[in-house]
């Protein structure tokens, strides 16, 4: 065969001729085939590892003979022996092309892995993280060149993978000549090549071949828990996550009232400052600790937050964010170092990302919910609802994306409420109400059975029911109100109006029983009048806010609503509609996108490309303040009522008939839940 | 007149027309002319101050009438009633142009100032300091089009001053929002444009227009001790100087026994690392205390340093420079943030600038000198010695450039000398021997008087005469050679051979006396045989590495020779050539360059593009290792004489007739002073 042979890489299909004894690895980057290596070629790190296919393979016209590929060699029996190589398995750096073949590149061997990031929308990360390893060999000093050793190995590093002008952090020009010493001139270096830097800079430098590998952390910040995952920086796999309470919570409980501590209180911006990054050198610790990772192995973080937690993460006196014009001291993505923010539980050199805000009240958190779900992309118009103690709401298509936030207050989280609790075992999470009975029956957090099932009780265990939490009381009020014992106006009825025993008096108004363990020394849980309150105030400030954004779109409707958030990810479609806390849609095409802020610190901890898009969709979202809109307060008390099912919501009406019942023994409220305007148009 | 008014803007003679009522300002900028002006041309900043010249200009062909510029206005008046407008002076930025104008922009209205240098060389430094101050107008923030204040900071400088992409330190964060508010969104900033950023970076804020100037340190760290400048970085000023002995001392006097220190005590050098920062800080406190300048005004340091000094200097172990290959960290420029290296008497966020390395032996402080004096740049064959307890010598000109360094160890500096000192008052430094009567004179630092001179003894003082320094023990033996008193060996003969009676016998050799005081209770100052044997030593060794460059270059002479260093500035040329210090020149041609290596320091300081050019410059010099050069060897043993004046050096001959003496009662030791390979060729 005069012919040189020909190579086709798999899944890639990119194919092409080398001259025999050609290495896989070097096939591999001539073709452009994405095929990983560390070591550069040296049988040291194993990512190149390969599997050429035997056999005949009639669609690629190619016959593989068994040795098409060069003998096992003594490179690869060491690997082998020492760390073991799959079978069938070969080193891609030291198997040679021979004769026609047919190669598989398996997906860990694949530099651009792809990291499935859920099922559910099957969107990919494409790895490509601010932080990679690289292992050189660095030519040695010569007395008659001289160079420093640093720029020797910049050489190799530009000359070995191609990285230009690399820079290098000032603790690196005090380890580099003892590490290049103790490794016999061949070192991994940490190379972080950020959104804001010219040159890529060494951050760490280890001798001989590092394997331990590099980790970021993922967090976002929010007012009440700060949440981090932990991800290896080479194929975005979390190792862990966990969370804690945010520390600051002892200033005020909600962010303008923590405001208000450092309006009160001059300089305590820095206590709370101090606070939230030590709770998350805290949480830093425990996590690696967790996942079973050196802390001086985590060499980015990357941050999620509202712009008042983004300032007091940053040492930025928010006093402007609690009043108009709300102006951010920056807006733009940061990267910074984590030693300049007390980061001190991560490598010295570690390097923070912070997202952008999209305005004074809408988010670095907001920014991460547009880098996961990407209305910016999207050919229909979605609305996305971050709901916390301020709801973000980004409304969008492809042409357009607006975004606003909202001040729902704490009642979604539980807070405010009579028997309302934090999302833990022990909370009533669902409710279901008999439309016939009107008995109610409820799960809660840690037992699948239904309170009315077998063995209920004992499932519960010791702690018992303790209390309802935010999706537990969404729930009950809707449930409430499609049994009849809420009017539209938000008023309980009494026993004798709703026909329930349930329904007991308190004062003037009345309370909904869920759930009475008095008699064994247990609490009273109820749904009260002013539970009903909190829970309108809250869910018409959000519905105001989307209406708003509505409004300045132009439109009546929205083709589907994605809920974020911790909260959004437990919330039932059905419910909030009945409530009102969002506008119509078709059922189905209201989904949950979970934690998607921390899934978008997870993209830009995994991607720099990423991080440079997220920067540019930001500022074409247009910005909409509530605060100064007087349509807002419009919307806002339109919206108090819980709707009847009437005409329009024809379709809502099917799938949950409402009662038309009213307990207003006065005249109404003249409200139609918010939804007089749908009619527009 | 239809047509529009001419302007002629001194002394660049750039000129054009502009329709009247146009800025003087405006115009400069329009044609090209080279005006100044910080705040924008707000009337605020006078740094645009023009003077409109009167009365027929033929060479021009205009006449200006006093109506050419329009009258003065409300701002100026108000400008010179409260700072004070010299006479004919207005600001550029109110007065406009009303008719045909000359106008003479004075020197310190131009923006790219020259700083002439010393007179010597008319060498002149064109002001372009890698940090600037810039007065803006900052848009207030808008509800409505939310962006951050940075942001609109950012906005303000590219929109204003033409910086694009600017980002901010950490703590601007944190002082953009109340310092913008405390203006009036009027603020001034510092921006640092460094080499090896690629985004200008705000550095400093304050509020409204500041006037108090910023200010830079160039610092000459020696082994013995640290000089510093303290620069304007505006119009590039010196005002205030500085030294303070170099603390590392008390770990070792020279460079070597300081690198053995860290070998013998693992840690020693971060001790010495920690001295030098601190007598950084002191010295900074008291130069700026001098000068009248606040410390926080200090936005910048530049740093030139012999190579261990400079690993020290950044905490790096400097270990490996004191072996071979002698392989230095780094060797190219850095720019570093002042905090990182604990120098915290100066502005917080001030960026510290560190040339070049030339190579493990020749260092910043040779790249200094380079910088300053320009042998890359020379017509003629040109040998720099910046003479020190390391010599560094650059041989070259604009074709190639040779570098080396030689251990002349510390006599040259007065060490080693049985009465040497530091150069100090009551240091003899000049000395002369009558070639009849062999009876000396001499000068002491501090007095103008020659020793024989009417009311020296009152003039010296209470002090007395102390010792004698660097520049006196050379003056000293060359006299003695000259006067017949030492051989072209070295000995010094005994009364009777030399018939001085003050060649008094000292154990089996001869000292010659100098100064005796010890009648009234002062010293003995006599050069011993020991003395020249030290300062053979030295001289051989700086000879040696001139040889061995000028072997490197293929050359038998030189065209000229500079004299770099404290030293430098003070040793006579003539001296040192009877000596064989140095390689024979015209002693027209052997000049001084003062503390060049200082000088290039300042240089950086006020110039970014200079900091680009000498790294371009220092990577050109082709290093020369003496270490391990075995000519080096042989060229230091055979310089070790003091030469005669034979035929080859007719011209020194002529000015400096040498003696044919010999005291040398053994055989001669065979050499001719080093100088036989000057016949070679």
């Amino acid at each position: 065969m005069s012919q040189d042979p020909l190579v086709i890489f798999m899944p890639s299909g990119k194919r092409g001729r080398v001259p025999a004894g050609t290495p896989v690895l070097t096939a591999a980057r001539q073709l452009g085939v994405d095929l990983d290596s560390v070591c550069g070629g040296r049988g040291i790190c194993s990512k190149c590892q390969i599997a050429p296919a035997y056999g005949e393979f009639s669609k690629h016209g190619v016959t593989v003979e068994a040795d098409a590929l060069s003998d096992w060699n003594k490179v690869e029996a060491r690997y082998d022996e020492k760390r073991g190589l799959k079978s069938g398995r070969r080193l891609g750096c030291q198997a040679q092309i021979m004769k026609d073949v047919v190669i598989d590149v398996p997906p860990e061997s694949q530099v651009h892995k792809q990291v499935v990031r859920k099922a559910a929308t099957a969107r990919k990360i494409i790895m490509d993280p601010a932080t990679k390893l690289y292992y050189v060999e660095v030519a040695e000093p010569d007395m008659h060149e001289p160079s420093g050793d640093l720029e020797r190995l910049a050489q190799a590093l530009e000359d070995q993978w191609g990285l230009k002008d690399v820079a290098a952090d000032l603790h690196i020009l005090r380890e580099v000549q003892p590490v290049l010493r103790k490794g016999g001139w061949k070192v991994t270096v940490a190379v972080h090549r950020g959104l804001h830097d010219n040159r890529p800079r060494i951050m760490e430098i280890w001798p001989g071949f590092y394997e331990a590998g590099i980790y970021g952390l993922a967090i976002d910040l929010g007012s009440t828990t700060i949440a981090a995952h932990l991800c290896d920086l080479v194929d975005g796999r979390v190792l862990a996550s966990a969370g804690v309470m945010n520390p600051q919570i002892r200033f005020g409980e909600d962010l303008m009232s923590r405001v208000s501590y450092v309006m009160m209180n001059p300089g305590g911006d820095r206590e709370m400052t101090g606070a939230v990054r030590e709770a998350i050198n805290t949480l830093t610790r425990e996590i690696a600790a967790e996942a079973g990772v050196d802390t001086g192995a985590i060499m980015e973080a990357v941050f999620v937050c509202n712009p008042i937690m983004h300032h007091l993460l940053l040492g930025i006196d928010p006093v402007e964010l609690g009043q108009a014009p709300f102006a951010l001291a920056t807006a733009n993505s940061l990267t910074l170092n984590a030693r300049e923010m007390d980061l001190d539980a991560m490598n010295a050199a570690a390097r923070v990302f912070v997202l952008p805000c999209i305005a004074g009240h809408v988010g670095a958190d907001a920014a991460a919910v547009a880098l996961s779900e990407e209305p910016h992309k999207s050919e229909d118009l979605v609305l996305m609802v971050d709901v916390g103690t301020n709801a973000e709401l980004l409304l969008g298509n492809k042409d357009q994306v607006l975004a606003c936030s909202s001040p729902t207050g704490p009642a979604f989280e539980g807070a405010q409420i009579s028997a309302g609790q934090r999302a833990a075992p022990g909370a009533i999470e669902r409710v279901e109400i008999d439309l016939e009975t009107r008995e109610p029956r409820f799960k809660v957090i840690g037992c699948d059975l239904w309170s009315n099932e077998d063995g209920f009780t004992e499932a519960v265990g010791d702690g018992g029911i303790t209390g309802i939490c935010g999706s537990g009381i969404i729930e009950a009020v809707a449930e409430m109100r499609m049994a009849g014992i809420v009017d539209p106006s938000g008023l309980i009825g009494s026993a004798e109006q709703t026909g329930s025993a349930r329904c007991i008096p308190e004062g003037r108004t009345h309370s909904y029983l869920l759930h009475d363990a008095r008699a064994e020394g247990g609490p009273l849980i109820a749904v009260t009048q002013g539970d009903i309150r909190a829970i309108q105030l809250a869910k018409s400030a959000l519905y105001a806010g989307a209406r708003l954004l509505m409004d300045k779109m132009g439109v009546d409707g929205v083709d589907r609503v994605v809920l974020a958030g911790a909260f959004g990810a437990h919330i039932s479609p059905k419910h909030a509609m009945v409530l009102g806390m969002i506008p119509d849609a078709d059922l189905d095409r209201v989904t949950s996108a979970g934690n998607a802020a921390g899934t978008g610190a997870r993209i830009a901890l995994c991607s720099v490309a990423a991080r440079a898009d997220i920067e540019k969709v930001v500022r074409r979202i247009h910005k909409v303040e509530t605060a100064v809109e007087p349509r807002f307060q419009e919307h806002f008390v339109a919206a108090n009522a819980i709707p009847h099912a009437t005409a329009p919501f024809a379709k809502l009406a099917a799938a949950v008939p409402l009662p038309q019942v009213s307990f207003n023994t006065g005249g109404g409220d003249g409200t139609d839940g918010g939804r007089r305007r749908r009619r527009r148009g």
